[in-house]
């Protein structure tokens, strides 16, 4: 496996769509799946599925294609999802909370383990979400080393952000799913995705 | 302005980043900024802001720039973020909620505005989130027509959700924000984005 050839994020963002492909194949019945059964599965080309998987030195046999039990679990491998990931998200309010449910409620995600949730409201504190508890913001250091939290979700209101993520950062967290309309920078070596529906919807304004 | 050259979809997101950035200038101060200082601002490169922006027949002046008011408003209008989008949403259960208010809360959303929301349940119809009303799910295509509805946000339970979508092209909408973790087709002329926290989470675990 030659993981030194640095795939694009939008290549690492496609994986995790190929992977949902092969999770839902029967693979006693589909023992095999082409590039060209794959491209249509998420909607692209396959010579895209080949480049894609070429980046993680994974190759399909000419004429024949991938054997989907193998390219299932090595897309889990690649993507870490063969190994439990500890998720934190610091913001219980509206989109919080129904982030933690949506979540916690597929079995699809159980790689990535939401356990613990932060906020600054003592009403807050103490209360669990889907079984998940909710502990004060100050014991942010703390309860990070505590639980190996690798991974947090931001969802709190726009304030101090960038002490909160640096916080994170210097606890061992190294990548970030913020859905904060704020600009945040981190170190190299840590990834931050924002999810902005404002953005998303204004892009999607182009296609009215 | 040559529309013909179409862009990719991946411009056409950066698009309201470059946006924003706009709008967070004081044009007063910075009548002019730089490709460097645009790409500095939303964290690509000066190349590909330039890139990005000729798509749409827009060029800054050789060592100088872009005069930031006409840019925002030239961004404005090829996003069509210069007249007001009517907006719906359809599942109004946390997720959905949660959207609704902090979309409508903020003023730089104006131009997009949600105007009808949609719910199966009797005890949801009728009732009011910030202030837009829960219409029953049977009056989808009549609503849509009536409020001019041309872009749809789904976040409700993933049943019957293509018959639902056919439902919102046949009367009109072009473009979808989708939450839903289902595979949906929309025919040519029409888009549609996944919005998935299960997939964001499941790339970002690549780089902890």
């Amino acid at each position: 496996m030659n993981r030194e050839r640095k795939a694009p994020d939008v290549v690492i963002r496609r994986l995790p769509l190929y992977l949902r492909a092969l999770e839902l194949i029967d693979h006693n019945e589909s023992p095999i799946i082409s590039s060209e059964q794959m491209a249509q599965i998420i909607g692209t080309s396959a010579g895209q599925v080949r480049k894609d998987l070429s980046y993680f030195g994974v190759f399909g046999k000419q004429g024949v294609g991938y054997q989907t039990l193998a390219l299932r679990d090595e897309l889990r491998r690649i993507l870490k999802l063969d190994r439990e990931i500890r998720v934190g998200l610091i913001g219980v309010g509206n989109l919080g909370e129904a982030l933690v449910r949506y979540h916690q409620k597929s079995p699809v995600h159980r790689p990535l383990q939401i356990v613990a949730l932060f906020d600054t409201d003592p009403k807050k504190i103490g209360r669990k979400i889907a079984e998940v508890e909710v502990f004060p913001l100050e014991d942010l250091e703390k309860r990070i080393a505590e639980f190996k939290i690798k991974l947090m979700i931001l969802t709190f209101p726009a304030v101090n952000v960038q002490e909160v993520v640096d916080l994170c950062v210097k606890n061992g967290v190294k990548a970030f799913l913020n859905f904060i309309p704020a600009s945040i920078k981190v170190p190299f070596g840590v990834k931050l995705h924002t999810s902005d529906v404002t953005l998303e919807l204004q892009s999607l304004a182009y296609y009215t």
